[in-house]
């Protein structure tokens, strides 16, 4: 059994970017070596989500709108912490903060219009995802 | 260590259907010969979500209709792509595209109550989910 | 190949808690002598979830408020069963019941705020969280 662990850097411009990052989970998968088994992409921190969907821009568009609409921003009780990322804490809930790719000959067994993304809530600081790949 | 990698197709009739799958995925672990590990169930589309929960008509009804609130048909970005989808996308990200069960003595190692789902938003075509079993 | 597996079981005095785990998963991992793998953390009832956020009371209390408002308590179609808990269902399906943790250097690896939550929303019974590690 192998096993392979990459991370990620992100550093929005942006408080909210949606970035895909297949490529880059692929290039670490071939680093591993692993033929078949499973990678997971999971984000280290509790305001970003990784994801699987569709890479057309006005789907996007309409995810970050729609979670606007399901955890608005407001004067949540974190807030009274100094924090002003209640809401960007609710979209990681609603989205999940990681998903697990099946490995198969090789490759990313994801389906025809699957792609990753990293969602970044509560950006312009530094973050990161980790990749840990395990098989054989 | 052990892999094994099946497919199942589906084409419903409607629309929208949930449909149980526990069965096809210990069927599936049954040919694996796994009996100590992990087994993903994974959706190969970004309309359709794979979920554990409890197989009862009503409860599923029930979850249809929270669903159609939570992420209504409208005219979506997305639409303007000549898709008339943008509902179902966000069905599947706030329902999960998968699962992710523990084998232990080569059972699925799940609660009393715990049943697995393919859930199809955007049918009548053919779609697909992953099995991947790993362990020893 | 190594696995390990260990059951967690919870019975809370409320009907709704969240509940700090990370410890407890750390430990399970200690146990199991993995040094690079992953480590699922599933609940293996229907009503309860297990989610990585953060350790923040404020925030707890933000996640709570905010899954009555997307999945209040009413008279569900399941509730014809004689069950009262429709609520506590659908509030499972938006949290997700289950996260897996990579593991390296026989540690979690997490990021600098992620915490392990279990979230009962159907309390005051005995239920369980399944924790399977493989690795290597």
């Amino acid at each position: 059994m192998k096993t392979y662990t990459e991370y990620l850097a992100f550093q929005t411009e942006q408080k909210e970017e949606i970035i895909p990052i297949t490529k880059q989970v692929g290039n670490a998968l071939g680093k591993s070596g692993i033929q078949d088994g499973m990678i997971l992409v999971s984000a280290m921190h509790i305001t970003a989500a990784v994801y699987v969907n569709d890479l057309e821009a006005g789907l996007i568009e309409d995810i970050r709108e729609w979670l606007q609409g399901l955890a608005p921003e407001k004067n949540y009780r974190h807030q009274a912490t100094g924090e002003t990322n209640g809401s960007a804490h609710l979209k990681n809930l609603i989205m999940h903060h990681q998903v697990i790719i099946p490995v198969s000959h090789g490759r990313l067994d994801l389906g025809p219009w699957q792609q990753i993304f990293y969602a970044e809530f509560d950006g312009q600081r530094k973050k990161r995802v980790v990749i840990k790949a395990i098989g054989i």
